[in-house]
């Protein structure tokens, strides 16, 4: 039905946001989560998340093959959290992530209800590293064709919406 | 009678933006400060933004005792400057933020005006160490709770106010 | 006619946007790169971008003489890309920023249509460096006082413009 893009900084109540859209829509939610638990720190964090978000989600972990579940998740409504944790996934397993963007720009086309979380992460001075300043070219060029092809396009600051699109 | 939140980054034109919607409000205003004086060079910068602020200011320092200070603040308008550095001489000093967050948000109500300015700091990427990590995330928390009970929110961007609520 | 400030943060779209504005105003346009070819790489990189702008433009190279660069200008609409490469420039040759922003809002009074493009760099942790504090307070302080003297300016995120004024 429709696309949504909800960016917003570091703790800056997006995955609330998001969830608060899901919420509204439907009864029936999938809940895409993009983080990976490579250790028993990462595996309690998810699993807390995961409680906290209660009744009426059915969760699917996707830290690679998004594109895999979006299509396979069955809610009316769809929430990823976040395109940012599974960008730094992308790129940790050397894959390109330009042609990975493609392949989920390509589930855009649905009767669902999309809800996709992204980090806006282009705001400071540019990185030291290498691989940061890789990252933050990506990031940036991921959230602009997402975006692009949303119907709906908020920035979350301090908890608050910002209508972009 | 109303408590509005200037969120910004660095050299955003905040602190002018909040003096200014002071300066507009009452002739009897305190401005309460959080930097604390460590060393000369900070003394002096503390007395020259002092100096630059004119008359009609009464000012209180308070690195650390925020909710007091305002209790104990007598002008009509007071105005905050600034949340991120009282956030981090609390941390500093270990005290609890989410505790010290609730006592300054009881202080809301008052009939005074309240002008508090708070950075903005969570749009870079993932800060290299856990200190950073921890502040970001506090700050990020502490934005969304004041912003929560605050009437007005603006973001000011290149001496820029957009209105967030 | 009149002089937009579009400001951005990394890969957000930003220099789009200022071509697509540049576009829609005038055939006759000249492209100020501020970008200094150090390397081959760089070379490289400036090359494929002026290739990439397509025909209609005239490109002059200004790392550091952005004023001069604009009186000499012809094209009715001038592109500016982008201040941050040029004030970065200018410190690195030791020049002092509020100057040479003095310079540059005099050149602000012109029959042309300006378009100039900067980044909002003080949205993060502060930084560990001297260097890095020193230039982002110079970033902000001429965003801030370039906004001032613009009649347009907006904020682009993930490609969509926000206008700030």
């Amino acid at each position: 039905m429709a696309v949504t893009l909800i960016l917003g900084g570091a703790r800056s109540g997006k995955s609330s946001r998001a969830q608060a859209l899901a919420e509204a829509e439907s009864d029936t939610r999938t809940f895409i989560a993009t983080a990976e638990a490579l250790d028993d720190e990462m595996a309690e964090r998810i699993a807390r998340h995961q409680s906290d978000r209660g009744k009426g989600w059915t969760t699917i972990d996707a830290p690679l093959s998004l594109a895999d579940a979006l299509r396979r998740s069955t809610g009316k409504v769809v929430l990823v959290d976040c395109l940012t944790l599974w960008l730094s996934n992308v790129m940790h397993h050397e894959r390109d992530p330009d042609q990975e963007t493609a392949r989920l720009l390509e589930t855009f086309d649905t009767p669902k209800t999309l809800i996709l979380v992204s980090n806006e992460v282009g705001f400071g001075l540019v990185p030291e590293t290498r691989l940061g300043r890789r990252f933050r070219d990506a990031q940036g060029r991921l959230n602009q064709a997402v975006a692009a092809a949303c119907d709906r396009v908020e920035l979350v600051v301090a908890g608050l919406p910002l209508v972009l699109k």
